[in-house]
Parts: C-alpha cells; structure tokens; sequence
C-alpha cells in the first residue's frame, strides 16, 4: 500500500515546484495552489531541470508522470489528496494561517508537511484541529535531486504521523531523516549557519575570498562529509582507540580561538561517553579498517565522477586528476619506450576496485570494455598517439570490437592485459586483447578490435603519418611471427 | 623544472607518512626522520593504504616509486633535499624548535612546510635564518587522497617561495590554496570548528545523535560542498539576481537563534559588494543556469559514484538511490507486460549524460556496451529474470559480444535501443542490439550477442525453467519472421 497517490503543493517557487516534480516523477498527480501570477512558469522551469536531472540520474523506467492540476483555492488542492506540503514564505503568522486553512479542508488523516527551513512545528500547529497530522519536511535546494527531508515533530504531533511521513519520502526517492527534538533551523540549517557565520568573518576580515574559501571546501572535507558526514569521519581519525580517543585528543581546541564561536559546550566525560557510545552505534560493528576502505573507496569515486563532469573537462577535485595524470602520461610515455615485443605486449596491471563490481562481486560487463580500451590507449602512446596527437585533430577510433568472455573477474583482483598484433595498414590496426589473472596468467576475456586512423575535424579515415607508422611497423614484424590466438576470426555463436 | 626531486618528512605518524606516501608516489626519493619506535611500521601502513588508493584513483602510469631512507638525524634527513615537510606534535615550543633545526641544515633556498592545523606561521619562523622559505602547508586526512594543501605565509614568508610551494605541491597531485593573512587555524580548521562547536550543542542537548547529525550532512549539503562549496552554492540559490540578492534576504538570519554562534558580522552594504564582486569573479562570467548544470551533473556524478560504493552494495545517498531504483523497476515490470514484438523490441530510451563522455563530448566506448547491457537487462526482466529471480541464484550471462561502431554519440543527444532476437534455446539467447538516434532512428553502433542462462552458484550453465522460455517464445516466434539484420555474423575485419 502507498502512502500518497495523490498530493498537493500549496504554494509553487523553487522549493514548492521541486517537490511537485519529486511527487509527478514518482508518478503521483499533484494539486497546485499559488496566487503567484508566475507561479505556473516557475514550476514548469523546475520540472524541466528536475525531468533532466532524473534523466541523468537513473535508467530505471519512470512511470507516467503525475498530472499537475493548478487550483483556485486551498480548498480545492487539498480535498482529497494524501499527503499535503506547505512551501510559503517564511513568515510564521502567514502559514501557520496556511497550515490551518489546509487542516480545515484536507481528510482528517491526511499528512500535512511544512517546508519551513527554522520554524517550530508546535508554533504551525497550534491552531490546528488535527495538529498529529502535521510536522516539518524540511528539504534542500536542489530538492529534485539532494534526497534529505529532515522529519520534525511538534509538541501534537504523533509519532504515528512521523513513522508514515518517512514512508512517504521514501516513495518518492527521498531520505526522511527523524529529528528527536524540535529546535529553531532544526540540524541542517543550524549546522549551515553556523559554518556560514564564520565564513562571513573571513571574507569580512580579508582572510580570503570567496573564490578561495569554496576552494578549501571542495578540494578537502566536502567530500568527506558528502559521504561519511562528520562523526563517522572522525571516528576514522581516531584510528583503532576510536571517537572517545578522538575526543580526548581534539577537546583542548575547543578553548583556543580558532573560530569567532566561542559559546562551546562542557566537554564533560558523560558527553565524551554519549558521543562515544552512539558512534559505536553508527558503526554498527565495522572496524576503523572498514570505514577506512569504505571512505577511500568512496572518495576515490566522487573524484572519478568529478572527473567525468562538466562535460567531460572536470571540474574541481576531478579536474585537478585529470591535470596530475596528464603529467604522469606525459613521463609515463617516455618511460614506456623500451618493451618487449618478442610476444604479446604487456600493457596493463590494474586491481578490480570497488566502482567495478555488482552487488555480487563481480566485475560489470562494460567495465571490461573499459581495460580493453585502455589497453589499446597504451598501444596508442606507444606509437605516439597521445594527448597532444589527439588534440592536434587526429586520432584512432575503434570501429569493431568481438568480445568473449572465459571467466569472472571479482572485487580485488589483480589483472594484466596483453596485446597482439593481428595485421596492420596505413589506416588500420588489427588486434587481439587478453585480460589475464595476475597470479595464474588465466585468460578472463578477450577481445578482437579494428581501430582506424581518421581526421577527427573532417570526420573520415585517412592514413597515419610517417612517423607513427614507423612505430607501428616493428612491432607488426614481430608480432606477424606469434600464432593466431585461438578465439580470432570468430563471429558470435560460432562452434568452436 | 622540477621543484621538488627529493624531499624529507620530520615527523612521521599518520599525516607526515602520508606525505611520504605522496612524494614517493610521485617518483620522489624520501629522507624520514622519526624518533618514534614505532616509525617505520606506521609508514609503512600509510603507504600501503596510499598505494591501495592510488590504485584505484588512477589508471595512469606512476613513476618508479621513490626511496625511504630513515634518518638518525634532523640534518641527516635535511641535508640536499629540496623540499622539507615538518609534521611533529600540535606544540608552538616544540615545532619552533624542530624548524630552527631542519632550518641550520637544509640548503638555503629548500622550502620548508609545516603540517600545523593552526599555529601561525610568523610564530614559527621567529627563531630561523632563513625564514623567508619557511610557511605552513597544511593538508587534510586522509592526506594521500584528499588534494587540499592550505599554503599560509608568516610574515618574512617572501612571495616566491609561496609561488614555488604551489608548483611544489601540484607535482605530487595536491591543490595547494593560497591563504592571503594568517590567523589561527586559517581557512579550513576555522569552518570545521565553526560547525563542529555547533553539532557538540545538538548531542548535548539530545536534539539529534551522531548518526542522524551525519545524515543531515551526506544526504544534502555534503555533496553540494565536495563540488561547488559554500559561496558558489548560494549564488545559484539567489538565482538570476545572483549573490547580492542571495545576501539581502538571509541577511536577517544572522539576528535570528539559528546557531549557538552570536558574535556575527554586520552585513553591511560594503561587504555585501565585496562579497557579490567576489562571487562574480569566481563565476567567471558563468552563468546562473550553466552553473545550475554544472552542479546538478555533478551531484549525479557522486551519487551514481556512491551506487557504486562500498563494493557494489551502494553507501549513502547512492544507496538509497539504488533503492529507490529497484522500487521503480519493480514497478516498471508490471508496466512492460505489453510490448511489440512485431518488430524488433524497443526497450530503453536515454540520454548521453555529462560522465559518459570524453573531453571532445563523445560518449567513449564502453557507455556503448553499458547501454547494451541495460537493454538486454530490459529483456531479461520482460521475460522474469529480473532482481527477485537473479538472486534466488539464477541469470543468463553474457558470453560474447560483437559491437560495430557506425556513427558518434554526443552529450545531451537522444537515444534509444533496440533489440532483435536472432535465435534461442533452452540455454541460449542470440540477440542483435541496436543504438539509435531518437530524432532520425539512424543506427549508431550495433551489438550482436549470446547470453547463456546459467545457475550462479554452480557456476554452470543450465536449461532455463519453462515459465522463463514461456515469455520468450512468443517474441522469438515472431522475430524469426524479420529479416536477419545487416552485420549479423560478422566476424570482426570482415569485408562488407
């Protein structure tokens, strides 16, 4: 059974429309009240930025996308409906008024959820008749894809109401986080503001700019906390002795003046032992190694997506690795003129690492074609195909690949790959690819592949030059001497 | 030129091993002096930790890994190198002391970086000859994968060696981030202290535990700070109009009891300017929605990254997208009951996203064979194989692919595939996959393939079960009407 088949956003905007695009996405119809003569526009804008971010974001099939229906009144949206969210400016008298127009029309059951980002729930609440029904869904910009809904609770609110609002946000891709005691800004914006309030005083008193300070967040603890949050990554710190030892060891730098806060908390053994007692509880029984592999193997992939994103130049951390490996290709190249082409050649020695592998361990399909591609890339540098060549406007594509998988490669093995020769022109390079074992050599997949030479600005294939093929050539006498690997020439389903 | 050919670490432990880890890792020999007992064995565990990063960070070729030479002596340990890393106990006396030293004996013009999260600089320098070279580099555990190095100059610091000190630091793969004054715990310790201070008062007054204040962070701004950071963040939240608008409506938040931090800046006109003319600089005439796009394939990015995570299983936002995926292709199975097999299936419709592509904005080779392996995914589910069936320990495999590569896909194009059965059996799926352009249904590439329906924990093939071969003969009935489609049974290198 769902929890919401139908629901209503009252008031649009930024924060209103995205949820109103998180409900249509999940297949939910939703009501909309705004007065706002824009407010039609605005939500249309947020639901074509969030159709793109879920179309980027996931491959699984979406149902038909819920209907908007835009409302007259309040009553009309929310008659009816499931689950109610309450997105209008932050002025407390304005919608509490709101909230308690929307109890007097809504089912008695319904759930009314307010976006507020610092009000009280008990203060939305008070004149409600059904005051257990409503709490604070307190989301984060951009909310069609930052999944947080922190959940509180007022005084009148049940815990019945809590339980099936984070049922809710679950259907719709969302994480509802439970906040035990309602406070002002709740934990989010608290944590936000605080960081802020200092970061104010930096630019304030010419510490840095702006520029400088988002520099120092995004190339250090961002990614830590995008991933692990705060205690838990202190708990690593800690090592082996773990967070009261941390504790122990950072509680003095609460005296000292390296920020403007200087309202701080007794750090008291009850409160070493609190914090100590419910990190163990985060933990739930993984070892300082096992956080350690789980952070490094999750930092490792957010610089790979950094890598990859703004459209495929980088940016930020990934950028930044993409410049540190253009200069290792660059020494790497010089290094790899010496090789031994008497057989095939050895060209890669990698670790399946943890972004490779399904649920089951084992290494995913177009990963393979990934070690195949790179192999030949070394090939390519080889013969002075490499980043200046490529960027200069010629390069080789690959126009065919047969791929026969022998094997399963999992999580933490070591591989190799080798590369051989099969027949080469002016324009074309013919050859076969091993992925092996590092321990016994076994031949997990192969892969036979046609590159060809092109023009990449005119778009078609024209012969190497001189020099590249003079590189290609002694490697193509020595390799025309090797036997035909078993598994060439063949097409799919062919008998063996 | 090289900056740095040799370096020395005074100090070892977790965070001067680690700088050991990343000079060795670039190539770099090492001198290390530690008095501990047990030096040599914790940089050893560092290393092996970097090693196991880098690792998986980068497929790009490392240099020859340096030497460690463990020294009896500071001049030992400084004498002839270039660079010289201090990291000895957080105490003013006893690094002041230590620098003096490495300061006698290192060569006049080797810079020398101190690993203090807060100490000033000038106070460090106080006692040296040559303080000129001497400034605090401070880096961010875990230090052989996080890139940040906070370089902070005293006040005989000179200009030249801080510009050195960031070639220095970018050799070795860092981001070294100029700070413009010193002040305690510069830019990074002061913002983490900020919000730390602030989440000590939410467990102290049992507002949250330390995994609910950790979720806060993961599931939102987290991984709005490991891309963009602070200030870049809310110039996309003030919208068209930018920081200075962002700026005039939070402004009133600094008044309101948002945190436990009271001592605020006064917003003023004046730093509202210089905070907008920073944030314009640093935009660098980016626009609002470019920088919305930017952000939003970002988080995309890390969140399929953290899919990926903790070996395959997902962590974080990445896993709960994984599970928000699976309810929808629970779902979405119900809905594909009714297809079209008159023709080929059409079963995936896509588009090229941001980490699919290479730096010219072409989707590189092995999306092609994720984009077949999703679509005979779809197959597989139309016909019961779908998650509830694989992990009851069943699946069909792939064993052999044939791709051939017609045309290019770019970023942002509209994509969509299709999948014709060539011939089945008990075991076996033949099958002819096609990649299409959404607005001309030309073919981009093209895949042949045999599945293989095997039993995962025997690991052998078996016959599939009836109901399963039920679903399939009606679509193999009517495909064996269509024509067998142009490049099937090729073998690779084939003439036309």
């Amino acid at each position: 059974m769902s929890i919401i088949t139908k629901a209503a956003c009252v008031g649009g905007g930024v924060i209103g429309g995205a949820w109103a695009a998180r409900f249509a996405l999940a297949g939910i119809d939703v009501n909309i009240f705004d007065p706002h003569p824009e407010a039609e526009r605005v939500i249309g804008e947020v639901m074509a930025n969030a159709e793109k971010a879920y179309g980027m974001l996931t491959m699984a099939p979406l149902p038909p996308r819920g209907k908007f229906t835009f409302c007259k009144t309040i009553q009309q949206a929310v008659e009816g409906v499931d689950w109610i969210q309450e997105s209008v400016p932050e002025r407390l008298e304005l919608k509490r008024g709101v909230i308690t127009e929307i109890d007097a029309f809504a089912r008695p059951d319904a759930l009314i959820g307010s976006s507020t980002s610092g009000l009280l729930p008990s203060d939305l609440q008070a004149d409600m008749k059904y005051p257990e029904r409503m709490f604070v869904a307190h989301p984060y910009n951009p909310v069609y894809l930052l999944p947080l809904v922190e959940l509180v609770g007022g005084k009148k609110t049940s815990a019945q109401t809590i339980k099936r609002a984070e049922e809710g946000v679950a259907e719709i891709g969302m994480k509802g986080v439970v906040i035990a005691k309602e406070i002002e800004a709740f934990v989010g914006d608290r944590l936000l503001e605080a960081l802020w309030r200092e970061a104010l005083w930096l630019v304030q008193d010419d510490i840095c700019d702006t520029e400088t300070l988002d520099n120092v967040m995004r190339y250090s603890f961002g990614m830590r906390w995008a991933q692990m949050g705060l205690f838990e990554t202190y708990r690593i710190a800690g090592g082996e002795a773990g967070m009261r030892h941390f504790l122990a060891q950072f509680g003095p730098c609460l005296k000292w003046p390296w920020t403007k806060f200087t309202d701080v908390v007794d750090l008291d053994d009850a409160l070493v032992e609190k914090i100590g007692a419910q990190s163990d509880a985060q933990a739930a029984g993984r070892s300082i190694r096992e956080l350690e592999r789980i952070r490094d193997e999750n930092l490792v992939g957010i610089m790979h997506a950094l890598k990859a994103g703004n459209g495929g130049e980088g940016w930020g951390a990934g950028k930044l690795l993409a410049d540190f490996e253009k200069r290792l290709w660059a020494k790497g190249g010089d290094q790899a003129k010496t090789y031994d082409a008497s057989g095939p050649l050895h060209l890669l020695d990698t670790k399946v690492n943890a972004a490779w592998v399904d649920y089951n361990g084992h290494m995913t399909e177009h990963r393979y074609l990934q070690l195949f591609g790179d192999t030949s890339d070394a090939l390519l540098r080889l013969i002075g195909v490499d980043f200046a060549y490529v960027e200069a406007g010629h390069s080789y594509y690959t126009v065919e690949t047969h791929i026969r998988h022998l094997g399963e490669a999992k999580l933490g093995q070591a591989l190799y790959t080798t590369l051989q020769l099969l027949a080469t022109d002016d324009k074309r390079i013919h050859f076969f690819t091993r992925i092996q074992d590092a321990a016994s050599g076994d031949v997990i997949a192969t892969a036979e592949q046609m590159m060809l030479h092109v023009d990449a600005k005119a778009g078609k294939s024209v012969p190497a030059p001189a020099e590249v093929l003079a590189k290609l050539k002694p490697i193509a006498e020595e390799h025309a001497k090797l036997a035909v690997p078993e598994g060439a020439g063949r097409h799919v389903g062919q008998k063996r």
